[in-house]
């Protein structure tokens, strides 16, 4: 069985490309799949695509219900969620979307630093594990599909 | 992962070709599915297959029937449902595909001229988006699958 | 146990009135809930509530949003959903509301009359009972509740 | 019916008092329930009753845990879903039942002032309805369970 | 809690009054709950509401309609099912809600004598008990209820 | 997409096979699966694997438990059931697998001869359509896949 | 609202009536159920009601399924499961009870001796809580019910 | 259809292997999956991977969530769960799993000496089928597979 891997979360540092490599050097039978990461283009795609809005708000949901389209459909068919929290900006996506993990069953692997730890307590706990670099993430993904603590 | 897109709806107007060769010329990874189009085997197909009524009330419910085994496995199976408004007839079975991918949590796209818009504010409203044109369609669907705003 | 019947679609003539007297009549152990039914309360609650809206889409999809908290929460808790096409405008509401309760399982009556069977012959198709008339409807009522086809 | 309206989120300010004073007011036959807003308390509860920890971190686990029987069960257990962003702090745990509620199913008022909106777009693209103010959601409630626009 | 017991299977003999009378004695908590039980009722309700047919599987097809609003409604809503099959007829409506309660994860206590058993196997087997006597129904139910083996 | 029909029923005709050799004439991407056919088998599963049993009853039991693994996960992954009627024996599991598809949601295709229309009214008031040959069945699926009423 | 706390796991202390005089000398409006803790009715349940069985296989058999509708029917309907693991015996009901709540999403606590710890740990890492002693359990009901930490 | 059997329970003897040759032999197209089985790496896994802890509880913890993504997975995929008890040990994983699987309406198979005959008698009790060796196990998938009794 290859293993379907959602990597929520922030979009500003290249924490799933490591995974995504960790993994595939590894040669782990997993697909990984995530929100749209270029920022530009997850605010504008409702506008770019649907026709322009005067009002701030309806651009913002404009392009939140294009966006919503990708996410919960690849949330509802991942095996696992893995929801990044980095330093900057709210993320309230991420933490939107580890609820929405959450509610339908899914395995959580929380990735943060641990100056997060405190006030991700909540999201922490309703995770299976807590991981503070992408190596152990890729570790985790090797020893749940392989059953190996050590690389082959 | 192939997304599954059901097209519900209208079925008076090439439209559905339209997205299908949109989709097609930017190589998505999508397969289509829509309920039968051909009007008048949609409302023979009950008693062609099963033996005449003398009322029409139960050759229609006869065809009925067999519809709903396309309709509703198809839909059941949908990754996103797109629900099209045409400018004709009452369209109440794509109000009701509607209402039934809502309930099962599909992501919903609306298809119709604006002047619609009014009557169909419910289920617009129940919708992740609300396209006028097939072309529309098909770049929220090249942005969902592939997470670029522009065509690569 | 006492029975919650929602009574879905047209707002423009007395047949909710007529169903909850017959019912009432009859000393039937149900509660009926509805849509709002004040059309002019359900187009504007959106922005009267949370402020005006320069375009009309958005007035009505504000409006649609506040509406759907009430239907939504109503057709969960129903034990039956009673739709009900009257002669006039689209109600496309209507058989949103019929696809939706037919996705939770819910059994549905339909009420109409007989010159939309065949625009609404996969509706009907989806429902366990078509009736006429608001009478029908609470004798359809009175029999499931109670058991017996001649009132006590 | 009565309803049951969870209220999530901020707990530094008294919007959750507006708004039942405002329900009570109404006379509306609403039920509301919250999470732990002793923040002392919420954040001590796990070691307070099971233990102390040496690690701050788990302190958190043990916390988080005993706050999660009451928030995940009276949401389970809500027909609405309040969901209030303040001005201050990460508020993640907001984003994560709001998350939660909508893999559910739940009709979401998301109440936040109009500085959020960008970072919100996601979740209020999930709401049924954004406010600004506690006000503004009594009479939300109001409307979705009387059917009616202004004071009875 | 009260418990619902629903009593589903053969209308010809007085069963169920047996088995109501003896949770009577016993003071359980339980509300019975059943199918239309008077047969001429149970066949004609279709037409008699909403009007003649003239081919016999549509007048079926009328009434099992609006029996179905009936069992489905109180079988969703049971705690328990009890299904009957007596020495007349072919009750398949018996073993069809059976099936129905089974995938609905409702426990399923069979009453039949023994001469049934091999053609009752699977059903049975997807029982939790089978009994022979409305008498042991009874005991069950105080067992269940009350969790004694002798009556108080 | 190919489709998964599940034969439920009756195993002393050839009725499986004419559906298959017809599906199979037609192109169809379909693939069927059904309950053990051969009836020895059937009722000796459970001593022939498990050991032997003196009581008939615990014999019948075992054989339903080993015979429930195949059949509950065949129609669980089910997209149409097909459940056949025949002429003799009580047909109990025939009618408690249509029940067991009901209550998910399956879309059910009852087939039998007419003189069982009286006796089967409630399933066939469940069901999308009733059949009378394997041919129809055939059409039925032909329609349904490939959306035409003459064969291409 | 009243909230269901099942007490699973060991039958051969008194924890569950320390438990529920601790919650009704707090005043919590909370309502327990438990499994049938009287061990020599529940391993002769089946053969006492529903007649003698030869075999010690089939009647334990018996018995596990008459305990069964009421086990599951109360963790269905259960807020919260309590899961008890004693010093003595295998108590693997009480393992197998954690894992059928866990899957249903009910929060679960654990209440057990630490030097079960390790053995426990996997129904530890599911459960939101692991307690020592049913004061403990009192102290969680109390917070999570009231929202204080401190009796009133 | 490819079937997917999730081995459950003990890790000191090679039953699973066992099982795996047996199939193998008989050509079954199924595909087994099973917890981590190296005893070491499944105690160690989570301080291995996400950092030592001083508390042996918190080890196990970790520990148990970093297994609980696998095995949850694998059982939610699985379309037949055996679950295996031996001779040592407390075993409450097995238990845990087969409760967990049971509230999915898994099919269950108990692969157990007699002598754990009463202490299972709950667990036997939900399952499908009680076999006491790994040959029986490869009986019944080839039957519950290929629906013959006799290898080919």
């Amino acid at each position: 069985m290859a293993w379907n891997v959602y990597l929520a979360g922030e979009i500003h540092s290249d924490w799933r490309q490591q995974i995504a490599e960790g993994a595939a050097k590894e040669g782990l039978d997993v697909s990984f799949s995530s929100p749209v990461t270029d920022h530009g283009a997850s605010d504008d795609v409702g506008v770019a695509i649907l026709g322009e809005e005067s009002e701030a708000f309806w651009k913002d949901h404009k392009g939140a219900g294009v966006n919503a389209i990708r996410t919960q459909t690849l949330i509802r068919n991942a095996d696992v969620v893995v929801v990044r929290f980095g330093d900057k900006y709210k993320q309230w996506n991420a933490a939107f979307d580890a609820g929405f993990a959450a509610a339908l069953g899914k395995p959580i692997v929380t990735l943060h630093p641990p100056e997060h730890d405190h006030a991700l307590k909540e999201i922490d706990g309703a995770a299976m594990a807590t991981a503070e670099s992408p190596e152990q993430v890729v570790e985790i993904l090797r020893y749940v599909l392989e059953g190996k603590l050590e690389p082959a």
